[in-house]
């Protein structure tokens, strides 16, 4: 009963532009300055997930750069998509795989491009889902999700409320306690502030962290139930891995699909799904405020990488590119990335609308930039 | 009886900085999109002083490139200091070097790069401060300034205050009022806010323009009297113009000479010091912050030069350098500046500092940057 992993690194990331890039995308990234993003992700999957029992879903384009950042997964695990269509197909692919292989086996899905501080916590958190995942009740096994305990009010994530049974225990924070399955009830879209605040206070809401835990026949027939035409389109494949029609059956089965998400596609439908909270320093990277929050500060709060002079300027991030100076003088919670080609000079709580000027680059024929 | 030009171009203009380096100072930017800003000071003296009347005395250094700048100046008009010694010396050098041309020669002196908006009304004004300059009374020639009608309580710059003779006409502004000299009762330093509110308020305070006009028997006269070392210095330097002894003479003279600015050392100690205010949108063009003031802006307050991309921005400056992509999201008052090997983020507020950056460059043996 092997437990396998797939780790989701379809994106580009374009909120951290300038320096993702189609051609670079956020997860091959050294955000903080020692392994790619994937490669961390990779690491702390060990000793749970075995090397060969990784796979990796990704856009056909980055297959060779996967390859380069995780030499110890085999080539024939790393699965390239000819189109994104959003992580129910990734999903389903890699399901109808792994079911070829192991018809008991149980498998981790995580984005390839997240953070997590306290690896042992997470583990423990993992180990909890795994068995969840496990666990047949009434002749099915659960979709098992690990939900984030908020730190803090925030707006740019999505919130899942679980079923605490009365259970104090399972709503108060408590970092000694033993990590535990709850019953989901319901999935929230990312609420504006005063919802997020309501939310934290409520004890029973927890960040969505876009981790699932579940065995692939489980997930495989959810699919049949709820996404039935992703299903008529992925789960024949079975029929063709191993064999020269596998690329072009998959192709197909790629340019047919809806694109849908797992979360809207069968978790906000699925009767029996459980999630395990979890305090481990996660955090989803998505844009250069949080990698300033994230990074390590002087006391100013400020974080300079390259051949940067901060004067008089606070809880900023500057970066440099080629050895160019960049100077700041009197700046307060500002981004300054450097990447050669392009200098992106930004405010700190507006850093997600970089994603909006990568949007409006392509549109406008800036290709170079993109 | 004629008029002459000396322009003051020894600085650097370090708040300009990334533009202005030792190599290539201010006064040599086109700041403004079309001419240098000594081009622009040569051709507003235009048609008040003949090209051959124009003198330029700047560092030694510069020579060559004031040259390139100004064709139409003779060579020899164009006076190399070999160390910088303030406004002092300079001028010393320049009144002895025209008075050995002629005997009678009146003397404008104005730094190389300020801007003057409206060149009619200036014309007006300093043609009355020719004339004052050329106007005996109890056989002794006066010392004329401009000074500026202050808009508002500016920090940034010396004021002077004038004897208004209980003329009303003298404090109240009027545009159509024609120019007059004043007395000078007294010169203050940069005042902090609220002395620049009371001196807005008074009437009788002028911005000092660092514009003066005398006769060049004049000002040595006064230099005799009140900075005698430094007339011991440059006055003998008249029996050596024109012979192979000049530049070691001047050479020589430089270096034995105290620093010391034309205000500080004659303008405050002297009795018969005249002012005509005037009105004609003036600007020292001091930083970063006057530039983005002077210049031509969208809506929203910002000024994007080059291959730029404003996203939620306002009030800001953005310059890019050799095609290089730069974009502001969520910024105001923001000025950047990339110059190709640097970048500066600075505080619209705060362009004054920019100064003491390149004095660190200049500690820290960052010399490529300086």
């Amino acid at each position: 009963m092997s437990l396998y992993a797939v780790i989701m690194a379809g994106g580009v990331g374009s909120r951290f532009w300038p320096r993702s890039r189609r051609a670079h995308p956020k997860q091959f990234l050294d955000v903080f300055g020692d392994a790619s993003l994937i490669q961390n992700t990779f690491a702390r999957l060990q000793p749970l997930v075995q090397p060969d029992d990784v796979y990796v879903v990704t856009n056909a384009d980055y297959v060779a750069k996967t390859q380069e950042h995780l030499p110890a997964v085999p080539a024939e695990n790393i699965l390239g998509e000819p189109v994104a269509r959003n992580t129910a197909p990734c999903i389903a692919l890699a399901a109808a795989k792994l079911l070829a292989r192991d018809p008991d086996a149980t498998m981790v899905v995580l984005p390839a491009d997240h953070l997590i501080a306290n690896v042992g916590r997470f583990h423990d958190v993992l180990t909890v889902a795994v068995e969840a995942a496990r666990t047949e009740t009434d002749g099915s096994y659960p979709l098992v999700t690990i939900g984030i305990r908020p730190t803090h009010p925030e707006t740019g994530y999505g919130y899942i409320q679980f079923d605490a049974d009365g259970d104090r225990d399972g709503i108060v924070d408590d970092l000694s306690d033993e990590p535990k399955a709850h019953q989901v009830l319901t999935f929230a879209e990312k609420p504006d502030l005063q919802t997020a605040e309501r939310f934290l206070d409520a004890g029973d809401f927890l960040w969505n962290s876009g981790m699932f835990i579940w065995r692939a026949d489980a997930i495989l027939a959810a699919f049949e139930r709820y996404l039935p035409k992703v299903h008529r389109l992925f789960a024949p494949l079975a029929d063709v891995f191993g064999t020269d029609a596998e690329a072009d059956a998959i192709d197909d089965a790629y340019q047919r699909s809806p694109k849908i998400s797992i979360d809207y596609g069968i978790l906000e439908q699925a009767d029996r799904v459980l999630v395990v909270p979890g305090s481990f320093g996660w955090n989803d990277v998505g844009d250069w405020r949080a990698v300033h929050e994230l990074a390590e500060k002087d006391e100013a709060g400020n974080r300079a990488e390259g051949n940067v002079i901060l004067q008089d300027t606070a809880r900023s991030f500057a970066r440099s590119a080629d050895g160019r100076l960049l100077v700041l003088v009197g700046m307060e919670d500002a981004v300054v990335v450097d990447t050669g080609d392009a200098v992106l000079v930004c405010h700190r709580e507006q850093a997600q609308k970089v994603k909006d000027v990568v949007d409006f680059l392509g549109v406008h024929g800036m290709e170079a930039y993109v």
